[in-house]
């Protein structure tokens, strides 16, 4: 998406095209969780005031840029997997073996379509503990930005998790399953902490 | 931002820039919310099996679209009033005329960038209502991406409370802010029904 410009991607998002979605949507809604971290770290290291925070702060800003460029290709790695799973109901289903194939083509594509927005939690679990690492030592002028960084993060999980248990309902290996709804559980309770920190900032605000 | 890549937007909004902020994410967050209630009525109307919705959907995509054009302009809303709050403040204050004048200046700014938050977070409300509307009528194929609309909504809403809080912190009019508050107060009741969406729609796919 990010050869894209803003309104073209909006447009493409709104249509009725099959891609970009809602898988690239929470991606979307990661990479602006992950660049307003980087935002609050750049305006923060140098700063005397807050020098005793500085190592902490330089090694989040390069996860939060290393978690944005994640996001982005999760975004592209949802339209191939959804490519995928199209491509698979596609497929011939005249005889007894191309039927079989099909089953078999269709079910794996499946594994691959859930297999991006568990990333997506999972990234966005990631932004949502990295937020709250970072509110101690953030610049007091954007610490709203901490908050609206763990908002939107925590967009990115809701809607991923969403989007795995659509994927899910269609899967019928439950050893797969149930290991990706397990993967899936541990990166939901991140939603509380990203809570915790909208919390925490309003706190400092009314002070 | 409907002019800028997606990658170049996300790289302003992650550097030391004053703008785009935390302002620009929540319109941003806030756009992609609508957009995603026109695709779900896109992928919807016309289709015979939903005939009986095609009405209330689309009135529902024809509003959809206005609130994605009015979260675009609040993100350029967000920054001109920045801009304005960033100008009073370089204002002289030399003589006690100009000390008095500033302050007065910057205090007008505050309520401008005050209400551009306030207006994202009533647009988001709506957009949490629009949700919440189109989703029994909904094509049950893309059903997930009303919960992710109503998530990326919700997330507008919060890192909007949050930044009519941090301006209102430092606004000298108790009226005014009373005003402010009431109607921010009216707004945030979507946030729970934001949660009813997502998890009504957990339970469509579920069954």
């Amino acid at each position: 998406m990010q050869n894209h410009t803003v309104g073209g991607w909006l447009d493409e998002l709104a249509s009725e095209a099959s891609t970009p979605g809602g898988g690239a949507a929470a991606a979307m809604n990661a990479a602006v969780g992950a660049a307003l971290i980087s935002m609050v770290c750049n305006l923060t290291i140098g700063r005397p005031k807050y020098a005793e925070y500085e190592k902490e702060l330089t090694e989040a800003l390069a996860e939060a840029e290393e978690l944005r460029g994640d996001a982005v290709r999760l975004a592209a790695d949802d339209a191939a997997a959804f490519g995928a799973v199209i491509a698979a109901y596609q497929l011939a289903k005249t005889t007894e073996d191309e039927r079989l194939a099909r089953t078999a083509a269709i079910q794996q594509a499946l594994v691959g379509a859930a297999d991006v927005p568990l990333r997506t939690a999972e990234l966005a679990a990631a932004l949502i503990a990295l937020a709250r690492r970072i509110l101690p030592g953030s610049n007091v002028n954007v610490v709203s930005d901490v908050a609206v960084a763990a908002s939107s993060a925590r967009a990115a999980l809701d809607a991923a998790v969403v989007n795995v248990e659509i994927n899910l309902a269609a899967l019928a290996d439950e050893a797969h399953r149930t290991a990706v709804r397990a993967r899936l559980d541990a990166a939901v309770t991140a939603g509380a902490e990203a809570d915790a920190v909208v919390a925490e900032v309003r706190e400092k605000i009314a002070k």
